[in-house]
């Protein structure tokens, strides 16, 4: 693996550069995407040149895909040409950095010769987006997720995964709609609910709403920052477990609604406390 | 207001003994709480001297009730012989940290002599309780709600809220019945909801699910960390404004699964975003 082009250089793909870069990766480092964030990432050394997708596939050992859900998806179309060009003659492994994994997965096999794409998700994000907000540090001490499916491999797969080991992060394979099923609980049912209390808040239209909190109301909102054109691609995507997470949710918080009024709350308490306690451990 | 007696010495009643001190205020801090806390509380200078309720209110200008709402309650009563008594002589301002006002004042005002009892509420905390993790700068740049009632007016109210803003507070005269209503929503309403969330997740019983995910479920699971004991006399005492601030959530909440079937959830996102950046400013 000694040559990586980065596809959609914003916040997950600049860090990405920039993390290669900072461990000490020597090869030349691509990217592909708008006139803007090549600029700002050349600035921040995230990438080493500008290149178009298909010189890309021609010259890279690794194709990082760190676009949007639904970006992801047309890319790996525009790759299906190219990469089974360049396969019939030097072997390429693209990966992809979106928040769900079933459809990717799914569309690559459809567009993409077999064995070349890994489905991957680096469990690391900020509420804003961009190259400019992007960190060398970002993927540290964080879960990274990948989808082999049964039977993979490829040449760069040992290569690419002990990069991913030096860039500090947790490597974790698991099945494409697992993954899908355990973000809908941890990714996505979150920033849903934060953009809903936020929108409550929001509905009440009252000044003193945003005077008169304490910190927790800034934890609790911060997800709500996010932006929806990222948002849509992952609901679209993952739409049966979303909906199942929003319904757990919606009964443990009907049975809060009701020891309210009971006064007995104890027990939500206590699992609660059980639960964000082994969180942090 | 030349000595203060602080009523459990907690988070809050050892963070305003800290930034009293830390601040200046150089007359004696009286402690009367249980034996570990005041033990802690001498070793770190949050309080001068161990007292009894009678003595503190023999003795103190100012008596600051920093206990659980059911326990500022039953102060209260115990309060009411000794501050009549002194009040003949003295004047004594009486006040409270009390997360919800409506209830305390309709019991002060039941109980105390008129004109010694001002409702206070610094909007400040942790997840974590007791004053081991007291702080002096807990309550700089944070609101400070009194709840002064119509007519209020005492000897020593212009010194408490000089205090209050040397300590960096924003004060803010607000009527109880309205801050009960407000603090439902920026501060009881998302403790149920980590509450809810955390315990969501607990329930699913999936290993998975406390290994992959990203820093927002950390942020929205945080406070889920606080004791319920603290938290059953909040919900008894501010009930019915919770279970509105509960019911405007859950319309919002269904509106967004609506939207998640739908793939229309940009105007929640919009105005999620709106709220998120002004609490922000």
């Amino acid at each position: 693996m000694e040559s990586v082009a980065i596809v959609g250089v914003g916040l997950i793909g600049g860090s990405f550069g920039l993390a290669l870069r900072s461990q000490g990766f020597a090869g030349p480092i691509l990217g592909v995407s708008s006139s803007g964030a090549i600029q700002a990432a050349l600035e921040l050394r995230a990438i080493s040149a500008r290149s178009t997708l298909e010189e890309a596939v021609e010259s890279a050992d690794l194709v990082y895909l760190a676009q949007p859900v639904d970006r992801i998806l047309s890319t790996i179309e525009q790759l299906a040409a190219p990469v089974a060009s360049r396969v019939r003659r030097r072997p390429i492994l693209v990966t992809d950095a979106g928040s769900t994994k079933f459809r990717i997965v799914q569309h690559a096999s459809r567009f993409l010769p077999p064995n070349c794409f890994l489905g991957g998700h680096p469990m690391a994000g900020k509420e804003r987006s961009g190259v400019e907000v992007a960190e060398a540090g970002l993927f540290q001490n964080r879960p990274y997720v990948l989808t082999p499916g049964a039977g993979f491999s490829h040449p760069f797969e040992p290569a690419f995964r002990k990069w991913l080991n030096v860039l500090g992060t947790r490597v974790i394979s698991l099945d494409a709609a697992e993954h899908d099923r355990v973000v809908a609980f941890t990714s996505h049912l979150p920033q849903l609910l934060s953009t809903a209390i936020a929108a409550t808040l929001e509905s009440a239209s009252d000044p003193l709403l945003s005077e008169l909190h304490g910190t927790g109301l800034l934890d609790m909102s911060r997800l709500a920052l996010s932006s929806s054109s990222l948002w849509s691609s992952i609901i679209a995507t993952n739409r049966e477990c979303i909906l199942s997470a929003i319904a757990a949710f919606s009964t443990e918080l009907e049975a809060i609604r009701e020891a309210v009024e009971r006064d007995s709350l104890s027990t939500s308490f206590v699992r609660a406390n059980t639960f964000s306690a082994a969180l942090r451990k």
